[in-house]
């Protein structure tokens, strides 16, 4: 005959086909050592075979659970119905696969009209012995003898009436045993028979009802969408019932091994003795802090310090448990992985590799890279209450708090006082830099993730809040307006003004905008996390550089452990406040004459820049994108010079003008007609990049001059300067060639006129589609690839992110048309076929080709695994990313190893 | 011995590897009976023998010649060195490929002392004989002699100052006899040898400087640059001279055998007895029709004849033919295809295959379809003398004149009047459609190939200059001022100003802008025309359609043999100035009710547009795209509401406004705020297409309703409507597959309200790279795709058309970057490699998949014949270009059988 019965103490957590999922992990606790209150489990095959007779028990199923329960008997010295010690148990269903739409658990089988007073003196507690009885019979009612749960609800609701109860929690032991009395008559009506007082005549029905449940309608259902076979069939597992609540020597707890909040290796958690689960939820009594019960539960306290650390040795990591102690013994309800904060995964991870549980492997691969970046920058501390007036986008991480001022001007007077502000305006320009620096964070009531503010916010890594639309800002008035409506959760009282000097904070993170000054936490890099990155140093096999556009972002990035600037964006160099007149000067420029006094003028400042990076970097690439942006974004705002015309044009019709009023017209004029003329309607797709390369020469040939003129210099000072050009928005090889050539030529006359050589190499970015499509052309002369996803997805999709973020991308996202932010996790489908694709024909062209990503992907942990998987040679990401990427590429790498294993 | 020479009556076409391509071509032209002057080739391999031997002529290449000779001699009647008929000849290198490295032609060769005196005797023009030796001396010493150029140029500089001539033909006989005993002097004094006076020395000579031409650096260069190999030598051609000055009894002429302007199946050009050819060019004499020679040189005459009617049987085609009659004797020097109008190409080739000469295929295959687009629309008379005031870019072809205005209702009034007006704007927005109606044409002076006045324009088959940015236009003042810098090569005088009224034309398929009023020639399709057509259509397999967005749009399309309606733009039927208000309503709705109020208005206006296609289109498909553009575009201008609002603004400054002043600024600033609300930074990238479809599905289903119910209606009326839904600007299938849902769901409730049933489809647009990469996963709902190739040329090169066409696009062609603008020819590379990705992967998925193109390459006669090698189903374009497309199709399945049997 076929053994139909295993005790938890004869499985395992290999044995999930026979014992269901639940069966096979009691049991894997069971032999591991654990105080698991025992039982035993009906295999999947019984329920088959049951299913193969008509559903009927198979044959010596009877006896083998008679047979089991003399064993629990024995095990547990309690007996099924005894008056005075009745063993009780839960029935559960368990197969393979977890399945919510079977029958899931009945609890306290065995209780009866006898045993429930037994209970009742076993723990002092006649209302928890009839409401356990209660809940039993309404449970086994239900689910077993199909009485309607609407029955037993509506007699419920009629106790509480009588008794003027709001809660369950408030009916006395006497009601409850009203009830009971109740809801026996409701079973004998519908059910036409009483409810069942045989433990065992309960157990077998139970039985019987897991094995049906298998075939009810929401199962079969389940299983068709989920694809799960029709004949596995359900385990179904018997286990003893434990009671913390029998009196002074019992108890029950929740705790974790270790700290969640900061890693502490020192048990953390709560216990309450002669208590049940439900009292430390329920809050009628203070629980106890866990250490307190070496003193009021020694003997079991020292079980489940064991337990605990047995649990994290098979586990291998820290364990969330909910136990009970009965009569000072130790039963393990339920262990699960631990929730905790970021700190504490880190330290936890750490320690961990220190006591031999886990490898340095493992630790890498269990830091949620997403999850650390709070431990980077500054944060909203996550007790604090906060008065959220708005929500914008989190265009750059970290919190601040600060006096709101609405002119860079002001920002910088105050700021050089030494006071914190909040810069707020509609938009920002290049023309407010110095404000940006001066500020703590920056807010605006425009923009898109990539707009000015949010880009140079990213590079400072400041924070910054944009695109905030409910908010009205007024700059003559000196004010902004805030609707409660517009924030999300938060506990605005209505429409809310503020005024210049008043104080708010930001969060970068979240996007939202709090009233008042709020408490922060500061970024935690401790040695335990650098330990971490430098295993993973040794993991990845990717590179990681840094987007740095100063010297000062280049040692930053140096320090966060980049080896290599993958994106030095030269145009930020151009909107400082002292070169943007000269920048102007350049655009402005009729012939090429004109342009190139103004670009001489450039030069030497550029070519500081340039030898201020190279040298923060030595040793490492830096890799210079020549000028990218269209021009017209150096030039004054084309509505606020129409507005001044206008209101000069009008003035001018009512009385005179003032011979200086008259002169400020006609400049304002001449400017808007130069601004008109380089305006554009996609200013994404017009006249940027490698185009401006190629219709004024000049520009580039003057950054190469600044970049190699740069390099020289280091040389002769004996610094290993290590260029690489980056042509952007290259689109065809024609575009690449004569731009490279000129690089070439440049670096020849400078290498010449300094006497010394060096090594470089000319590149470009794959951002447009074209490029992708053409990769194998465009590497018989390009030396590296970079890929710009954030416009290879803006022309991919056809979506101008600063526009998409405003306007539907919500609605994608909410509606499940996108699964993702394209612009946040890189779309492997589209974007991700271009990106294989021109690594496949640039490599097949030039075997040697260096393939990278510069992207604002660089540093998302899931795009960075696709890059691994692409094959790219590095990413590079914003300098405050750098450790998440080396992190998420140590990740890549061991993903990488075990798919390779699983083949 | 190996044969050397071929006689001209020896070889053929064929023969070319041998006799090099100018012998292989006297020999044909010999072989099928033209008169050609006789003569013979040395072959190619007597080249290579001679190289071989060390640079000697190959063993009996001398008899050889010696023996050409004799016979060339008894077949002309002259003799060598004779002084009464001299026997002069030319001597010309021949490779197998045509190389311009090497020596090419020696002229007269047989001149000497003697031989000119009687050359001047036989023609009566001792100036005419001397000139033609001191060519000669000068020629042969040169590429024979080594005697360099600049010494024969110095001396005829001074013959020419001695005589006080201005140009080398005022030189008198007497100069040049003087002129020839300098020239002999120098080739004594530099050669260190008298010039050969023997003809045969001269023949040698000239042999050997052709063999050694073979070798010289040009044609080494020449040949490494063209990868022709170096071993293969080059022929030598020798033929007799022909002169058509020895009396009355000669002549030279030129002549086409037909009519060049218009087809007429009659010989045309000119003549003139006893002349050279370069009598007839020097315009010194006037030369006759070539009909009067019937006369002058009655036998000549016929032998024209014959020799044309031959040429054109031999070559197929209309010939250009030189002609010389010698005595009487004619003789053909140079025939090739003749040049031709657009008209009288059409005319030719139907006519040649009425006369049996050529197939339809190769009338079909002979209409260059660029060229007769001009037969389409009306043209600027090309005798016509033009004062070019400005050049703009040529948005919609044809040409209009008419009296300046510069605002909309007055071109209405005025138009309504008969009066012929061209509307003159900065740019157009949909306020200005009913002036655009009423206009002849339209002339901007910002805007693309696509802004708004270019595709309204387009779309009427109306003249369109746009972007013509050196204009000036003040509206307030009326007037518009053009610089002449900026009019190519017309003969504009100065800076000119033009004001309301003023007569003006405009020519759209150049871009010119003229000054007054030109002459006109109207459009032809003559039965020719559409003859060749109907055999067009016969042989191509791409189905052809047209764009068009109303019932009159559908009714031409038709005419021009349109197969079906692939893009119907539903956005225009938007614009259309009675509905703007209701589509103003819908856009700024704040509620969902509020929207379907305004779209419950619109439903019957759209419903009534698509009865009207469908109708006009009974039987054939009607793919109707739902709405597209970005909603902004609907709305009034924000830099136009900015400066009213300024205006007020500073108004109230100085005085109290007005009520009504004052609620009007109250009304500009709650507009200009929803303007703001939707307006985008790149609105080619933003909320428009099938986004808009899924954030505001209304504006959809209201479409789609309109879309079957029109349907219904002419169902019950027994008309075959076959509507065919478009979703535009799908990226990813989780865009397409709710809005197809919307619109089967709409379907089936119009056709059960209705009691009808009737087929219709619903695809997508293929417009930017994603919907390309994934369309596998499209196809498997779509059951058309149709590719927007404007907007995918757009987002494919990262190009917004509007600014890359103002801006630098103009300056990558000139410079070489791109070899055309992508908007006009389909970028195959690129592009093109998208289209098929998209068209295998989409058939793969759904073999039944119907895919055309409605972008305007679709009537482009390149990116057709993309299309055809592609795969396409089908092509639609503006109706004006169908009879293009047609044509283009039909040679696209011709390259394609010509390329199959090449294979």
């Amino acid at each position: 005959m076929k053994k139909y019965i295993y005790h938890f103490t004869e499985g395992n957590a290999q044995m999930r086909e026979l014992l269901g999922g639940k069966g096979a992990g009691l049991a894997e606790m069971t032999r591991i050592g654990l105080p698991v209150p025992p039982g035993f489990t009906i295999s999947t095959e019984a329920c088959k075979e049951y299913y193969t007779q008509g559903q009927r028990f198979p044959e010596g199923l009877e006896t083998m659970v008679n047979d089991a329960l003399v064993e629990l008997e024995r095990k547990t010295g309690k007996k099924f119905g005894d008056p005075a010690q009745p063993l009780l148990v839960s029935v559960r269903s368990g197969a393979v696969f977890s399945m919510p739409g079977m029958m899931d658990t009945i609890l306290n089988l065995g209780l009866n009209d006898t045993s429930v007073k037994a209970v009742a003196t076993a723990t002092d507690n006649p209302r928890f012995a009839y409401d356990c009885y209660r809940r039993f019979i309404q449970m086994f009612g239900d689910v077993v003898m199909k009485v309607e749960m609407r029955e037993f609800e509506q007699a419920l609701d009629g106790a509480k009436r009588r008794v003027g109860a709001r809660y369950d929690a408030d009916l006395p032991a006497e009601a409850l045993a009203a009830l009971v009395e109740e809801y026996k008559g409701i079973v004998r009506r519908v059910a036409e028979r009483g409810f069942p007082q045989d433990p065992k005549e309960q157990l077998f029905m139970a039985i019987g009802a897991v094995f049906s449940s298998w075939n009810n309608e929401r199962a079969i259902v389940y299983r068709r969408v989920n694809r799960i076979p029709d004949d596995l069939g359900t385990a179904v597992n018997v286990q003893m019932m434990a009671f913390g609540n029998t009196g002074p020597n019992s108890g029950t707890g929740v705790i974790f091994t270790r700290n969640p909040a900061n890693g502490d290796p020192q048990l953390y958690g709560e216990f309450l003795t002669n208590a049940q689960g439900e009292d430390v939820v329920a809050g009628i009594r203070t629980p106890r802090p866990v250490r307190e019960m070496a003193e009021a539960l020694p003997e079991a306290y020292g079980d489940l310090q064991r337990v605990c650390r047995l649990l994290e040795k098979h586990y291998r990591d820290m364990q969330d448990i909910e136990f009970t102690v009965e009569n000072g013994k130790l039963f393990t309800l339920q262990t699960r992985t631990g929730k905790r904060t970021a700190a504490a995964a880190v330290r936890i991870a750490y320690d961990m590799v220190g006591e031999g549980i886990i490898t340095r492997e493992e630790a890498v691969g269990r830091i949620e890279p997403d999850q650390v970046v709070k431990l980077l920058h500054r944060g909203v501390d996550p007790a604090a209450k906060l008065d959220v007036i708005a929500k914008g986008l989190p265009a750059s991480p970290g919190a601040a708090s600060g006096k709101i001022v609405f002119d860079a001007d002001v920002a910088e007077e105050l700021g050089k006082k030494g006071e914190k502000v909040i810069l707020v305006r509609p938009e920002t320009t290049p023309d407010d830099i110095h404000g940006i620096v001066a500020a703590q964070g920056v807010l605006t009531s425009r923009g898109g993730m990539t707009c000015h503010a949010a880009i140079v916010a990213r590079g400072m890594g400041k924070p910054c809040v944009v695109g905030c639309e409910s908010l009205r800002i007024d700059l003559d008035a000196k004010r902004v307006a805030a609707t409660a409506a517009a924030a999300s959760g938060g506990a605005a009282t209505g429409p809310v003004e503020f005024k210049e000097g008043d104080l708010i904070s930001i969060d970068g993170a979240t996007g939202q905008v709090i009233r008042g000054q709020v408490p922060l936490v500061d970024p935690h890099l401790g040695e335990d996390f650098k330990a971490i990155l430098g295993w993973a140093d040794g993991i990845r096999r990717l590179g990681v550089e840094a987007n740095a556009d100063t010297p000062e972002d280049a040692r930053n990035a140096r320090q966060f452990g980049a080896e290599g600037v993958g994106l030095c964006r030269t145009e930020h160099m151009f909107m400082q406040v002292e070169r943007l007149p000269v920048v102007q000067d350049m655009i402005i420029a009729v012939t090429e004459d004109e342009r190139r006094a103004a670009l001489d003028k450039l030069l030497p400042m550029q070519q500081g820049d340039f030898e201020g990076i190279l040298e923060a970097m030595e040793g490492y690439p830096v890799t210079i994108r020549l000028l990218d942006p269209p021009l017209h974004e150096f030039l004054p705002n084309a509505e606020e010079l129409l507005v001044q015309i206008t209101r000069l044009r009008t003035l001018g019709e009512v009385r005179k003008l003032s011979p200086d009023e008259a002169k400020e017209l006609r400049g304002h004029e001449e400017m808007l007609r130069k601004v008109r003329a380089l305006s554009e309607f996609n200013p994404m797709l017009g006249f940027r990049g490698c185009r401006l390369g190629i219709v004024f020469p000049e520009i580039y040939e003057m950054q190469c001059r600044a970049i190699f003129r740069a390099a020289c210099n280091l040389k002769k000072r004996g610094v290993d300067a290590r260029p690489e050009v980056m042509i952007p928005l290259v689109g065809h090889i024609h575009e690449f060639t004569p731009l490279r050539e000129m690089a070439l030529r440049v670096a020849k006359e400078e290498m010449d006129a300094a006497g010394v050589h060096f090594h470089f190499t000319v590149g470009t970015m794959i951002e447009i589609p074209r490029a992708a499509l053409t990769a194998g052309e465009i590497a018989k002369e390009a030396e590296f690839f970079s890929f710009g996803t954030n416009d290879l997805t803006q022309t991919t999709f056809g979506f101008s992110r600063d526009d998409a973020e405003g306007k539907f991308l919500t609605t994608y996202i909410q509606k499940k048309v996108l699964p993702e932010n394209p612009f946040a996790v890189l779309d492997e489908e589209g974007v991700g076929k271009l990106v294989r694709m021109a690594v496949e024909a640039g490599r097949a062209t030039r075997p040697e080709l260096k393939v990278g990503i510069c992207g604002e992907h660089g540093g998302d942990p899931r795009s960075i695994d696709f890059c691994h998987r692409a094959g790219l040679d590095y990413v590079s990401c914003s300098p405050f990313r750098v450790p998440i990427a080396r992190l998420a590429a140590a990740q890549a790498s061991l993903a990488g190893r075990a798919a390779a294993r699983d083949k």
